[in-house]
């Protein structure tokens, strides 16, 4: 008899729970969202929602309704009344016999979580530590899917170094992104990130700070760094749709500028304030 | 108040099972195993468990008694009464609330399910198409992990072109292996496939295959392969541990040799049937 065990148990099959059955367990197969509230309301949700239609379109998950998702998403968080919340909504392909191929009729799983969203104030008012690591991951990041591995290696390795965050390196030494971030670095006047590529997240975070940047005069330079070149920065910052902009204060072993936030990266804290509240 | 959202139904979040926060649907932090039987004899599965213990041992997850998981795959084989089946488990970093970084205390999971698996007989005897694609994966194919996204989209690519595989080409233009099978080619009387390195599983029916072309005195030539050289070849094959060896009739749009499988592979399919029956 066809069978399945769960950690001792032992249960026919044809009993076992269609989560045991769904494609985001066995592969990955699915996309996911990070959205956050500020003060009971919603950021950003319109580009959140539509870079979950183009990541479902990109691994030809069909048959989602993004208005629907939408509905869902005011619903909960309506119920869950948290002011600053984390909401975290994956979709995955459906669940089906494990097999790599998929049939026509699959029917998508969805899932959310919404729960409180500490703010992070230590780390934003006295900046955070990042070291580099090798990027070992997929060539389509631009993808926001759930195969997450070397992003979770990362950024253990980066924990374990007392670090907030892993900038990941590719095979040519520049950097790419943060393990779960966009990376930036002030040089003067301009504001330097790496360029969107198939190689990095199309992070909806890097947008307004990039446009918090231009609203406060910076310039925009959508370049490579490399790792020798981000620590001669003046400053050097993360964004991340949890955490908004966190300083960077320390990069690998060396200190930047005094080892303390830098004032065009609290000017542009300031000023992405202005979207969020 | 914190909740979750299963496709319409909200609940608290601490009311999800277990199953929702287990960072295989994540991240797809885990690892796994396939292992078949023959005839109601579960094949090389000293093999199977010492390459888990390695995988698991390369992404730190901790804590798991391999013995412990050989007994599980015996009592649980035994209920099963399958003469020939197919033994997926899969071992997950353990459950906890949505972070990349994890805590040491973490408990891994445990997840199998024996089934039955059909014998393919006639793509053994008629043998398949299979059809060239990027490698899209991530710089670690040597870790058999739960990201098997662009495995997945490769295989569904082929399955669409009506191949049974997708032979996948790195950057350089090098095949490395098929999405989810070793790749072989015959010329003369020497063996050719991709040598073991962090981009390849160490297949454990590779092995075997190496070992069954061996003892019929083929030589054998560890070393990267072009599209455009295997096509050359007398005879091309794939090697998995749910197909054991399936020749290749088609690469791309070109027949090999006569367009059926050659006589070299099916010397090495009946002596590799020696080690299984």
């Amino acid at each position: 008899m066809q069978l399945a065990m769960l950690e001792d148990e032992i249960l026919p099959f044809d009993k076992l729970d269609n989560i045991y059955l769904d494609r985001g367990f066995y592969f990955g197969d699915g996309v996911y969202e990070v959205v956050r509230s500020y003060s009971g309301k919603i950021f950003a949700i319109e580009e959140h929602l539509e870079r979950l239609k183009r990541n479902l379109s990109e691994i030809n998950i069909t048959g989602v309704d993004i208005n629907t998702i939408h509905s869902k998403i005011n619903t909960a968080f309506e119920q869950a009344s948290i002011s600053n919340a984390k909401i975290y909504l994956q979709i995955t392909r459906g669940s089906a016999a494990r097999n790599h191929t998929w049939e026509p009729a699959i029917k998508p799983n969805f899932f959310m979580t919404i729960t409180e969203l500490p703010d992070d104030k230590i780390d934003k008012k006295q900046g955070v530590a990042v070291v580099t690591c090798p990027d070992l991951r997929w060539k389509r990041c631009d993808i926001k899917s759930l195969n997450l591995l070397p992003n979770v290696l990362a950024r253990q390795y980066a924990a374990e170094k007392g670090c907030a965050e892993a900038i990941l390196i590719n095979d040519d030494g520049l950097i790419t992104e943060g393990a779960a971030s966009t990376f930036f670095a002030l040089f003067g006047k301009t504001l330097q990130t790496t360029p969107l590529t198939e190689n990095v997240l199309p992070s909806i975070t890097r947008k307004y700070v990039l446009k918090a940047a231009q609203n406060i005069d910076l310039t925009i330079k959508e370049d490579y760094l490399t790792p020798q070149k981000a620590i001669q920065a003046e400053e050097l910052f993360i964004a991340v749709t949890t955490k908004d902009i966190v300083p960077v204060i320390k990069f690998d072993d060396h200190i930047i500028s005094d080892g303390k936030p830098g004032k065009s990266t609290k000017s542009i804290m300031d000023e992405f304030l202005t979207f969020t509240h």
